[in-house]
C-alpha cells in the first residue's frame, strides 16, 4: 500500500515531534512537509538532534499551495493560529487535524471568554468535529476538520462519561483534580517551566480559569443532556509526561463497586485504548508512558457514597499526537490501532 | 541558659534526622541519647555521612533508665511501637512527643480499625494531647505526652479549620486531594519508594483506607461540633519533600473571596507559622521547603460556589519534626518560633 | 513469515520487560515462555500493570524441556545464574542470549576476582561469543551462545574503539567517567535505589571495583593488540534511563578535530545504530531514550592534546535488550535494524 | 552586638536569595539594600513568595550613594556588570564581595579571551583578593574587594590542592570531570534550563571552553609554582543543587591510599568546612545540601597508579553565598563558622 503523505504545522513543539515519532512507525503514513515559520530552512535534526539520521529534511514556511501535496495536515500551533490557517487548507481539500483549542468550543463567545483570542470563522467552526475517538468515531469518519481534544479533557471525559451517562451521578458534585507533567506546557520558555522552579515542587495553577473547563463541560453536557458545571484544578508536577485526573462524583444512590466496574467494563468493551482496571487496581501515569492508552481505576467510598475515578494518559500521546493519529486511522477506515500498539515505556 | 537534653527514639528514620537538624540549631536544646535498636553501637555519622564531624555519637539501645537523663524524648518510631515505650518514659517523668500515630486517636476501636495494631493502654492514651500547635497551645503547654499530628492531617486541618468553624461550609461536601513527596513514606525499602518506579510517575494509593482519615475527622468534629465524613485521596509525586492538600468545600451561601480571605486572615493573625497568602497568590510546596511554615492559598469559584483551599507544608518539618520542636517550645513557655525561623530553602 | 518463539528467563526485571516491549513490535519474533521462579503462576500483567491487556500470560517456572518450544532464550538473570542454566538449554539446541556477565570474560580467574561467583563451565564458556553487534557481526552470526555486552562496556568500547585502533592513542592515559540512570541497578530493593536517597543527588560508586572494568579492557586489548589498563568510575544520577561515558584519551601526536571526526565517521559508516555527531555537536542521553542508538560526540582540546569522547546510550536498549534483539537479527541473517528503528522518545 | 548592614546587588537571582537566607540567620549581619534595577520598587516577597512575611522590603535601584549605608555589599550580578559598579562602591569605603567572575583572573587578556567582555579597570583589579577561604584567609582579612571563587573552581581546587602541593602529582595528567545541578545556570530563561529538556537527561556543555578553566589553573599554578594545564568538562544533571568534581591525577610514584589520606587530613586539619572522608567513604552531593561543607573522598587505583578525588559542594552555598559569608566572617575577625554551622538538609 502506498503511504499517505501527512504534513505538520508548528513543527518544533513537543506535540509536533511526538507526531513525527508516531508517523515514522505508522505503516500507511509518511512525513510530508514540516512547517515552522520561525525556523524555516533549518534541518529538523538540527533543532532536535535525536532525529539525526532519521528526519533530516529542512523545515518549511507555511504555504497552503505547497502543503497540498499532503492528504492530511496536523496543526500543532498555539491558540489563535490554526483558526487562521485551516480555511486555506480545507479549501484545497486537505483534511485538517487541529491539535490546538481553536475549533473545540462550539460557542464563539465561550472561546473568546476563556481563550482571549478572536474565534474562528463560524463557517469553518461548524465544519469541525470534536475528535474524542472513543465517543465520536462515526462523526470523525465523515469529517474533514477534526478538533483534536485537549489533554486534560481527554483524561477527564473518558473517566467521567460512563458514570455521567447513567442516572447515578450527582452532576453538581463533580470535582476534577488534575496533575500534569511539564511537557504539557510546551517548549516555550517561561519561569514556570524553568527546571529549578519545578523540580522538587508541586504547583497549582489557573484556578477556576483553565480553558479546558468549557471543553470538558461541553462534552459532559452533550452526552448527559443536562447542564453540568464542574470544579477543575490543574497542578504541575515534576515529571515530563503524564496526566492523572482524580475525579470525585457523589452517587445519588447506593451502588456497589462491582456495579460501577461493570458499567465501565461495558462502556469500554470494544475500545482497545481504554483499559478499565479490575477492582482494587489503580493505574499510575508511568503505566501508559509513551502509549495511546487511557487507563482507568475506580473506587467507591461507602462512608461518603462518593465515587473516585483515577484516569491516566500520556499527555503527548492519547492527550495529543496519539489521538490525532487514531483519528486519522478512523477517517481512513483503518483499524484505529494502526501504528499505535506499542507497549508503554516502563520504567 | 543551660541547654535541655532531648533524646530521640527511632533514630535512623527521616523524621529523626530532621529532629537532629533542628535540635542542633535550637538555642535551648541539645541532643542527648539517640536510640536505634537495630544499629546500636554504630556512630550516627556512619549511618548518615552528612552528619560527619557534627554528630558522631554512637546509637543507643532503648533503655528507659538511661533515657532519664533527657528531659524530653521524641519517639519517631513506626506504628505500634511508641505505645509500648511511652509508659516507661512517662513513669520516669520524661516528657514524650510521639511522632507516630499511636496516641492520636481517642478511640481505641478506630485505632485498631485503621492501623491494624493493638491500641495503646487507655490509661496512657487519655494522658495524650493532640499537638496541633496553632489550635491547642494551652493544652499542649500543660501536657506531658504529645501526640504530634500526622503530616497530611496538619496540612488538611490547618487548611480547613477556619472555614469549618464558620457555618458556611457544607460538611458533606469536603474532598481532600493530597499529594506528597516520597520522604513521607520513610526510609524503609519498598517497591513504592524504588527510584525507577516513582520517578516520572504519579501514583494514587490507599484509596479510602489511609489511617490519617479518622485523625482529620476527629479534629474537624472536635472543632465544628458536628459529625464530618471526608473523602481523602493520597498521591505520591516524584519529589523528596512537600505536601500539598487541595481541598474542596461547597459553600452553603454566596460568599466572596474577600470575605473568605478575611476569615482566614483573622483566624491566623497571631500564628507566625501559618502564612495566609493574599488573594490570587497560591503557594507551591517549594516555597516552604525545609521550614515550619504552612502556607495557604484560597480561591472561590463563583460558577459552582465551591471554595478551593491549597495548603502546603514540608512534611518532615511542619508535618513532623518542626511541629514537634514547636510543641516543645510551647511546653517550655518559650516563644513558639524559637529555633524555627530559618527561611525556606529555595530553589 | 511465521514468527519465531523466543523465551525469557528472569522475567520480572527491567531488562526483561524491555525485551517484552521490543519483541512485541518485532515483525519476526513472538513472546514464548517468560520464566520467573519467584513469581511462577502469576499473570505477567499483575506484576507489571502497564502490560494489562497486552501480555496476560502467567509466568513460568524454569524448565529446560518446556523451554524447548522457543528457538531463542534470553537470560536476564543476576550474575551466577545463567552459567548454571545455559548448558541445559544449549544441549536442547536452544540458542541463548545471556544478558548477565557470566559468559563475557574469557578468563575464569578474572570472573571470580571481579564477580565473586564461581565461573561458568569452561566447555560452555568457550562456546560463547561476545555480542558487541557493531564489532563482531560475523562471529555472532555463527554462534549459539551470545554473551550480550554490559551497559557501560557498550557505551565505552563503541566510544573508544575507533581511536584505540589507530596508533594515535596513549593507552596509559584512558580515563572513563561514566554516569548512569538508576534502572541500570535493576528492580531489586536497596538503599542506593531508594527514591529519597537518589533524587537530588549524584553518587560515585564501586571506585576501581566495578565488574565492567575487565570486560572493557578485554575488548580494547583484543582490538588494539596491546595491554590496556583503564581508570573507570561510575556515578548514579537521578534519572531512570541513560548512560553517558565521558572518555579522556591523550593523543600521542597533534591531530585535528577534523581528522578525528573522519576516523570515527569512517569506522561507523555502515553501522546504522552508531550516530557520530558532526563537529561541535555533543549528544545528551535523552537524545537516545528508548532507542537502540549509540550517539558519539568528539572534542579535541589543543591546550592539552587530549581527546574527549562523549558516548551515550539507553542502558536498557543498546545497553541490554535492544542489543540482544540486534544480535538475534544478525544470527538469523535479517537486517540488523529489524524491529529497532523507532525514533527516540523525546522529551 | 549591633548588627552590620549588608547590601546585595543583583537581587533576584538564586545567588542572591541564598545570601538572603544566610544573612537572615547570621548573628552579626542584617539585610540592608537589595538592588534589582529590573524590578526596583517591587516587594521582594512578590518576586519570591517563600519570603512572605520575612523579607517584605521593596527592591532598590542601583545607587552608590544610597548603598553607603551598608558596610559590605555582595555583587551577585552577571559577568561584565560588577567591574563597572565596584569602583563607585570602593570609593565610598564600602567593602565588596563580588560573586561574579569579573575580578578573579589577574590577567585582563585571559578575562577577555574566556569571558568575551571587557575586563575590569586594572587599578581596581589589582586590589582584588581571590576569596578561596581555606587557602587565603590572611589576604582576605586585609582586603576590601573579594573575588569570590566560582562554584566549580571551589570544588576543584579544594580537591586538588593537597596533592598538587606535594611533588607526587603528574601535572600533565589532571582531568576534572564536573557535574552540576541546574541552579548553577541561574534563573534566566534558556532552553538548557527548561524542565522537560533537562529532566531525565545528562548533558555535557562548553567542552574545553568553560570560563572556570583559567580560574582553576591560576590557583593551581600559584600554589604549585608550576604551569598547569587541565582538562575540564562540565555536565548538567537533573537536580537543583550540588556539584561533584571527579578528579583524576596520575601519581609520579607508588603512594598508598593511607599516605594520601594523611596528606589530605593534615592539609585540612584546621579547616572546619572541608571534611576529608575516611578511607572507603565517598561523599555524594546530597550530603552537603544547603550547607557550606566541601566533602572530599579519595581512592587510589593501584592498577593505574591514578588518584581519584571526589569533591562535592552545594553550588549555591560553598560555591557562592556561603563562601561569601565565610569571607565576611574572616574580614571581620569573627570565627569563620559564624552563621554557617547548620546541618545539611537531608534527604
Amino acid at each position: 500500500m502506498k503511504k499517505l503523505k501527512v504534513g505538520i504545522i508548528g513543527g518544533t513543539g513537543y506535540g509536533s515531534i511526538e507526531l513525527i515519532r508516531l508517523i515514522q512507525k505508522h505503516p500507511y503514513l509518511e512525513i510530508g512537509s514540516v512547517v515552522s515559520n520561525s525556523q524555516a530552512g533549518t534541518p529538523f535534526s538540527e533543532v532536535y538532534p535525536h532525529l539525526s539520521g532519521i528526519v533530516e529534511q529542512p523545515l518549511d514556511k507555511f504555504d497552503p499551495e505547497h502543503l497540498s501535496e499532503n492528504e492530511f495536515v496536523f496543526l500543532a500551533t498555539p491558540s489563535g493560529v490554526s483558526s487562521r490557517q485551516v480555511p486555506a487548507l480545507l479549501d484545497r481539500d486537505i483534511k485538517c487535524i487541529d491539535l490546538s483549542g481553536d475549533f473545540r468550543l462550539r460557542s464563539s463567545e465561550e472561546y473568546e471568554t476563556w481563550y482571549k483570542h478572536s474565534p474562528a470563522d463560524p463557517d469553518y467552526l461548524q465544519k469541525a468535529t470534536y475528535g474524542l475517538s472513543e465517543i465520536y468515531p462515526e462523526k470523525i469518519k465523515h469529517s474533514s476538520l477534526i478538533a483534536n481534544p485537549g489533554c486534560y479533557p481527554t483524561a477527564a471525559t473518558l473517566g467521567l462519561l460512563p458514570i455521567v451517562k447513567t442516572n447515578l451521578a450527582d452532576y453538581e458534585s463533580i470535582v476534577i483534580d488534575a496533575k500534569s507533567g511539564v511537557s504539557g506546557a510546551g517548549r516555550g520558555l517561561s519561569i514556570t517551566s524553568h527546571f529549578a522552579e519545578i523540580n522538587e515542587n508541586i504547583k497549582a495553577y489557573k484556578l477556576g480559569a483553565h480553558q479546558h473547563i468549557p471543553e470538558i463541560e461541553q462534552v459532559l453536557e452533550d452526552e448527559s443532556g443536562s447542564p453540568i458545571t464542574i470544579t477543575f484544578t490543574t497542578h504541575l508536577v515534576p515529571m515530563n509526561r503524564g496526566i492523572m485526573c482524580t475525579i470525585y462524583v457523589k452517587l445519588k444512590e447506593d451502588v456497589s463497586i462491582e456495579d460501577i466496574q461493570q458499567i465501565y467494563d461495558e462502556f469500554y468493551k470494544n475500545k482497545p485504548f481504554v483499559r478499565v482496571r479490575p477492582q482494587g487496581n489503580i493505574p499510575s501515569t508511568k503505566e501508559v508512558q509513551g502509549s495511546n492508552y487511557c487507563d482507568i481505576g475506580l473506587h467507591v467510598d461507602k462512608r461518603t457514597n462518593r465515587l473516585t475515578i483515577i484516569s491516566v494518559i500520556d499527555n503527548l500521546v492519547k492527550g495529543a499526537a496519539g489521538q490525532a493519529i487514531q483519528n486519522v486511522n478512523i477517517m481512513n477506515g483503518w483499524d484505529e490501532r494502526t501504528g499505535l500498539t506499542d507497549i508503554p515505556l516502563y520504567p
